[in-house]
């Protein structure tokens, strides 16, 4: 099979959003955040919500394996525009999206499988228990929403379950406790992160990274943040 | 000598899967799997075994350069297709290789010398003997055969031998008394990991080496997994 | 949004200052340096200053997004051309660019979030306090302006600010105590780091951030330097 | 100025040898080896030696930025080609490379100053003292000529000096003394690692990298190899 990463510009063209997706999880694949078909993105535009199928190399996903689904039927994932092979399913994150979606109006929602996020709810809840990580004095917690560099970020962190689909509420109730902050921490597992559009998305994202690996590299250090 | 990466269309057209053998050991070496001629993969399609050459660079393998072996003939490298360069020999991980395909009818194998197996692999086995790796409750472990996230991951470490084809008995070994999973680590080398066919087989392997990391990063935290 | 990486080739051809920015922030962005849209630079040539927008995605940059402002005017910012899209604001770090321009004449001036900068940082001024990062007998400090490799490297660390632009004359004094040395590291943030030219400050970049990750490696070694 | 790492196809046709140069270091720079204007490489063809220039920007060579030497003159530097740019200088290793050549009639040398390098000889010299580096036990050691996975590999470490040019003796003297291995540690500095041609230089160079960053990382572990 020869490397199917290069987009059929047709489908590119008639499936912008697709296409960013596909692009986006190459660049995700290289930062660590999606390899052995974890993780995932969904972004949202005026034909409805676009999401990456489940379990396949993130890598190497095409324009034409993205799901289109309807915008505003959150109880359920209603397909709109399916793709040309039959044997995708959608993402399991799908419900996990859609929290963001129907709580927060996020524009799109990222899911890493991050190292860094997983060691650092080590750090926070050794158990894999309900916990908090907490961050201060970081210059790079300007780049999430409403933080300043001396502010003490906390983000929540939520136990993993033997299926993704149920995080589900466990997720729901930590964004409900956590109003200001625009992620939350599954741990052994990675991170959720949403923003208003796929570059807030991606941008939190990047910092919230940054500031898990900050804390995992400073405790090795022997100076906790 | 020029970037001889490029392969020639008329190579990559007329042998796929030895184009995607080339593309996929680029890959590799990007991940830190294949540097030093180190590691390699083999992939059965429906023309036989295609395999990587012996002691070549892996990031500048050309689909020319690609072995292509009888499929069924366990007991010996029986040659259907040799590279245009005579100097090329099989990979020295043939036999290992054939353990994989010839005891649990594998698609695809790959060998990987990621410094995080060899640390790994010293964690459990500090004297280099045969031991056990052992995980659990990380999200990524979903991404192995029949694994569950809280469920306890075992993969096998056989000792290293002077010469690789020595590997072949304990390998086989170590795969028949661990039916379940589809990799065995070799210490202080690397690991190889298996599948139903190169997805399985890469997606398992990018699996296991995030595995294999966290155990090795969580261990310097203070909070082995 | 498709890859808006690809710049015009009008807009490099016309503006290839700023199609130099675009390229060096791409490759800034794959060193770690400028993600979660941290970091910049800025370069004279002979038309002006030119210099990267602020709280964009510095990978994504394209060469018509780059402000170009008057050079020589240091107590204000002053457009000379604008970028295309008028959602665009300069750069935060325009009057510590400043800073490097007025008081070294420096051709380019270099703003990196590394994470070796914000670590090795909390190692000599563990309270984000003022401080100095210090180094000695590494190599690498010949690519520093006068220093040889048995030298003693000290690079001043400033706390650092709510805002950006509050580190404006902290960085001033900083850089008229310490003459000798090109880069200023702000605690909890990041490194400026300047040069004669675009190259030295590139170069200069580089060495400062290899120097910062030896002395934090080391440490973890239990042998600082 | 644009990317100048586009090579004229009318240089790199001519001069092959020098392209192979401009790529390798390109790859050398993503591997961490060759930032900051440090470390290089030398590969002798049918026409001479042929070398990179000092202190430039090692991923934006150009074949014509590259000198041809005189094969076979090893006691100076003798100008065959000169680069197109007269503001260029013979690499500062030039010396150091021709011991490699002189001594052991090398196809090639490479200078690295990988960050494993210059931790590892800490390790064995902590005060920058002439030493040796000592690994066994691991795989990645067979990529060495004549050594085994379960042999002692010793490589030398010898003090850095002022300038690069006054390792000269020091760096012949502990070839003499360790014959049998390619490569000498330079405390502070880096690694020079030689081989019969290109690639056995630089497979045996990523062979070292390897092998000295698991040593690191191994003793970071609590268990040094």
């Amino acid at each position: 099979m020869l490397d199917s990463v290069v987009q059929s510009s047709e489908s590119a063209t008639e499936r912008p959003t697709a296409a960013l997706i596909a692009e986006l999880c190459r660049q995700f694949y290289g930062l660590g955040w999606v390899s052995g078909t974890g993780g995932g993105i969904s972004i949202r535009d005026e034909r409805g919500v676009w999401m990456a199928p489940s379990g396949v190399q993130k890598e190497r996903i095409a324009p034409e394996d993205v799901f289109l689904l309807a915008d505003g039927v959150w109880d359920r994932a209603e397909v709109v525009e399916a793709p040309t092979n039959p044997k995708l399913r959608i993402s399991e994150c799908q419900p996990l999206f859609f929290n963001a979606f129907r709580m927060r109006d996020a524009g799109a929602v990222i899911h890493s499988h991050s190292i860094w996020a997983v060691l650092a709810a080590r750090l926070f809840s050794p158990a894999g228990e309900a916990g908090e990580f907490r961050c201060r004095n970081l210059e790079m917690q300007k780049g999430l929403r409403g933080m300043g560099c001396f502010d003490e970020l906390v983000v929540p962190i939520i136990p993993n379950t033997a299926r993704e689909a149920q995080l589900r509420d466990s997720m729901a109730e930590a964004m409900a406790r956590y109003p200001d902050v625009d992620a939350v921490i599954v741990a052994g597992h990675g991170i959720y992160v949403w923003g208003h559009d796929w570059v807030k998305a991606k941008t939190q994202a990047e910092c919230f990274d940054y500031l898990l690996r900050a804390a995992v590299e400073a405790h090795r250090l022997g100076l906790p943040l």
